[in-house]
């Protein structure tokens, strides 16, 4: 019939299988340099398609304990496919990228969130929580999530790639390294650590590379925990599909690489592994605008969000403010992170009202989209940040009444088998 | 004819002059104590108006040097009006505002932005751009505002107060005064100062008081800048009009008060008098929830946004890291308030490409509605903080292009008439 | 102070009273003819206020009876207040007109819906309802209106002007009437009327006039029921404040005419009185496209809605198609009337499980900010045509759920005096 | 590793070839009868997936004539999968659908648009425009649609199944041919023809069925083009993927079937075939509330809409009233059908200042998310709709501006080999 001819699906440039270990697969690596060579390369206009395996790399399982989450070996991530040279792209240009779409693998529909150990991991509220492992496992059932560990929510996912970037050039990783060894020399004893310094255990680049590079990369490479200039795992949740973002290009062909991929994530992502982790498949299709670095005072990538963003125009809103009222009561300068951590105690502390754990709590407010704003940021000596709660994924009434709440009992999220959180 | 009979307008409840200093009017007050009286009573239910100056109580002009901002008395600032109590309220309840309306007064259609002298105000980047008075005057139409300062843009106000509070107890605000005064002994020298305490210079209250009472308020009454347990001045753009608000109450009555009117804000205020400061009108209803701060775990407020707000779905982003790539590279550990200043001077520099100047890009991200989210604040040691340009404010194309911008001459905003900039 | 210099409230070009018969005040018109002069005259770029009457000119009161909307006299409508001739305005230019406020009077802090008797007036469902005069009065509230006549609700304003146009040339004038007399004449015995012819009494034109032209206007001026190529009582919700209008220009100065203005409206505004009638003041300025009606096509106005429209994201649908299943069963042809009244029937019907009456539901669905879209117009023989409520505007939950819906009693709206319903 | 345990896809419960003839696949029909059996059967609260081939059945190809449209068999449609038994679904209760997500095949990534011969399909301006058939090819990337026959737009899908319907019961069946006859009784010779008959030619059930039944079938089935009180054809683009639907339920398993899905469309679908028509895969999951017609009046299914939609803020709105402005003149009594068509051909007449063909016009407001708002359905005698273009959609600025358009040249549509348009 007339419907076959000229039917081409896009292409797959880097397949993978979700179900197994990161390392043993080819296009994926877990550190960032720039001797790490394209995997595969693309024209300017063209459609590709890209499979990514979970952060972990196939490390925590769709069950009911948190075990896989205490356990969970954080030299091995995050497992990032790639990297994609663009034809023509050199640095100073800025790299145009187009996320057409983001799904999970129809085989594996399901994600978790985790709140990992004080000791592996941690989390905002590592120290204050002295967290042990727990876990949400999700359900992605079209657009919607739920959780058999968090009854009572559906809600829309804003589906996004956590980490995306260009490959560094030797001189801005150098760079990275150095200040990022400063604080964990100022630091040295933080538990969790401040900052991870390069490591070769752990390391991994699947492709076959001459041993002297690939000893290079291992004791080199920056590790894929915070975003950087080149992007990175900032872990932005309206960098969704759909959006337009406009990447620094520091090497030649720019070498994009993507992976954690979140099917749905709280603006702060507060409990580290907040996000509805995934494994699943990202489309692409990428520009290259010469000179874009000057042209547009490009330090670091900016982006236009998608047209598609799930719509609950109803939040609850916390406050929060740079004063440790949740805790020992001191008085920040300026400091928004303290106030943002203030709206999420708010926040959590009004959820435990309803019913839900503080474990449930953190693990939703992580996972659901939640608005966090920056309200304001120069009335000394007290950052305002707030944290808005859609009160639409609740499949009951959340606001405030003048009878209070009737505590429910939704159960608890999984946590350890032997059964410490 | 039919319609006179029972057209009753809601009665105002303070009245005010806003081309009159501050301290020769009734009903305002400029520092938070206990025993400031309530100056009016309402009953839960009604509908009722309170008029504000704007928060310096009219010491900025509409003109076009910035000498008055250069000059002006922070020592009393901000101008409130109330306190008014609420018929039944007691501490521990809750007390539920709702923000019904807020509009400029009808003979002063106009409203400022400032950037404060480094030495006197200061503002995000005081230090860094080691600032000079600067201002822009707003003409307010309607809903919309534009500036003859900062030529190209109209926007639609997100019109709130500042600063909205309840009176804190003897002993909250011994709490505040306590915690404020240690960190101000911690930095003795700041520029600008990291914190104020109690002065009875300059301090206000416009009503009959016992001397005694008047001293002991103006020598022990917290200071207005910062928002603190009770709100405050929590700058927080989205409590605007036909929002519900739920405040603690701390004292008999509750004892709310308003002012530092705004017609806009960005997220973050970033220039700190970087809001459309105006003088107007604001109407309100208020109910009780007996016992609410337990109810609700309450220890700041909380709210639901208005369901009005303007709606400019295309929003250019910038990232911000925890980095100070704009100033001698350091790295910081999660600091939220460093990755808001990074993305903010990314905008900055980006509209500055365009043909604004510096002091115009600082005031119009302070004005318009700037949209600031907390991206991720877990990973270590980046907290990402986002800054989105609605793209719809301008009356040209701001959207990256392949051929750059051919950089337009938009003048320059009030300056001091010496010149300094 | 400062503030008072440069201080300049934007001028009134039209004041009226709004609790004073419409006939015996300047600057009102209630018919559309050519020979009108203008009242005002103002520049391009200029911004002004015009103040309107209701649209019965003070006929309606807020009271618990309906007799007024009973006995209305409906050839002394609408009351318009204007023209307005806007400077170097040529036939063949295209007038922008920026709405830029319309709120009440603020001694007038209400409004009032109706439904008009079968006899005088009508409405959508004036013959399956066989309607007698029903009523329900809003208190505006700020942003928000409520009624003891509905109660458990609340919503935002949409608010506008139900009717806005340019004046008519004499051809343009002739045009209309001739058309709108051969629908009449094709249905000599129609009840309500197809249409109105002109009329002289109750004509009214509020400014000196020679006789023979006040004669001439009242004998030829169209009236003011229908919109036309105009603009005219289109009574579109979404022309609301913030809105940028562009009209076909007709007659030398354009001579813009403003009034029925609206608090709140649904899409359809089903029972004709339908919207939440006010008087109040509206904001303009304007400015000339020369020869824009060539340039756009514009054979009737076109416009940018505000960027301020109230968000109730959740709607709860009912579709409607153009058979007539509340009634005969009749298979209308392409019919998006019809459907339009299915779908109106279907939410009245829902609504009424609710426990709201028929003339309550009516009303609400008339007023409330409802979104009716012609969802398919192409599927031979049925059109269909959906209508959605904003659920958030309930105080309480109106979603289908498993147990249905314990009936509420919300009372009866006002209904006439001797109890006919 | 952890998590192949447990990834368990959702059921495919029934499959389809888009490259092959509908009528060589099981599971598919294109009548609607209550004797056609269930094809599968669900429980209540399962996820299940639905394949389906675009609504011609695979008769119109990805090239660039339109010969195909021409030649288009309209007996063959519309293809629909099903019917799908609820178990537990009998006469009177209310089936609950959640359309869970709808996406095109993975090796289909294109759609088509179409504009029908006079002669056979029509369209709302068939007669208007003597319409020769034209089509536009769409690529779909992700959530966008682009097309080559279209230039310089780009747009977000709003992604649902255009025809979604429970089984009817042999006495609504009985009712829906009864009624339709006798319109096409009373225009026995309209071209297009105001509605089709039961035709046994061209009829299809893909399942096993005894001679006389599905004699009875081809005989009896009513044709699928109009939607019905079942729901079916309804062409309604908020019914996207997210949406939570109401159906009544008229058969025991009310046997619900669904095809014909768009990646997009504009609120009217005026050019009949006016989608971007699509095969490919949806995703449901079910329940029943048992009695729900009578609890919620339910004569016609009602919805909640996703709350996934497009964003595009801003809109240029074009107004339509019930005169044909656009033809001969004529007044029209209060038809919304007329006020929809001349604001369409409003909007067609802008673009082609723009540069749009007439053909591309049709076929872009047909497909991309056009709003349009029935505004006032009681200004006798003229209804007025309005039709929204979204301005985010084109690369190009389209609003109006002072020196009107420099007419660019988009090309043309796919036309007819021969030429004619």
């Amino acid at each position: 019939m007339a419907t076959a001819a000229n039917s081409v699906p896009y292409p797959t440039l880097i397949s993978v299988d979700p179900f197994l270990p990161a390392d043993q697969q080819k296009g994926i690596h877990n550190r960032w340099h720039p001797d790490i060579p394209a995997f595969a390369t693309v024209k300017p206009g063209e459609t590709f398609k890209i499979e990514c395996v979970d952060w972990t790399g196939a490390q925590i399982g769709n069950n009911d304990t948190s075990d896989d989450v205490r356990d969970v070996d954080l030299s091995k991530v995050h497992n990032l496919s790639g990297p994609i040279a663009v034809e023509g792209a050199e640095p100073g240009d800025c790299l145009v990228v187009d996320i057409l779409d983001v799904q999970p693998f129809e085989k594996m529909p399901w994600g978790y969130t985790g709140i990992f150990e004080l000791e592996n991991g941690g989390g905002l509220f590592a120290r204050e929580f002295k967290s042990r492992a727990a876990k949400a496992i999700w359900d992605l059932k079209g657009i919607y999530a739920t959780s058999r560990h968090i009854p009572g929510v559906r809600f829309a996912g804003v589906t996004h790639p956590g980490l995306i970037g260009t490959a560094p050039s030797p001189e801005l990783l150098a760079t990275w390294n150095k200040r990022e060894q400063e604080l964990i020399d100022a630091h040295p004893n933080a538990v969790p650590a401040v900052a991870l310094p390069p490591e070769p255990k752990g390391a991994y680049v699947g492709q076959e590379l001459e041993d002297s590079v690939r000893e290079k990369i291992y004791k080199e490479g920056a590790r894929t925990i915070p975003g950087r200039e080149h992007g990175g795992n900032c872990d932005i949740k309206n960098l969704s599909r759909g959006s337009r973002c406009y990447f620094p290009v520091f090497v030649k062909g720019a070498n994009l690489s993507v992976g954690d991929l979140h099917f749905s994530q709280g603006d702060g992502e507060m409990s580290f592994c907040g996000a509805i982790e995934m494994a699943g498949i990202i489309t692409f299709s990428t520009s290259i605008i010469k000179g874009g670095v000057e042209k547009f005072a490009l330090k670091q990538p900016i982006f236009l969000p998608s047209p598609v963003d799930p719509m609950y125009s109803q939040k609850l809103v916390f406050e929060g403010l740079g004063v440790d009222i949740h805790g020992d009561g001191k008085q920040y300068n300026m400091d928004a992170s303290v106030a943002y951590k203030q709206a999420a105690l708010n926040a959590i502390a009004y959820l435990m009202k309803i019913g839900y754990t503080r474990e449930q709590s953190y693990l939703l407010l992580s996972a659901a989209p939640v608005e966090s704003h920056v309200g304001a940021i120069v009335d000394s000596p007290n950052a305002c940040v707030t944290l808005g709660i859609p009160t639409g994924i609740f499949e009951h009434d959340i606001l405030p009444n003048p009878d209070g709440f009737a505590k429910k009992d939704f159960g608890q999220c999984a946590i350890r088998s032997d059964g410490l959180v």
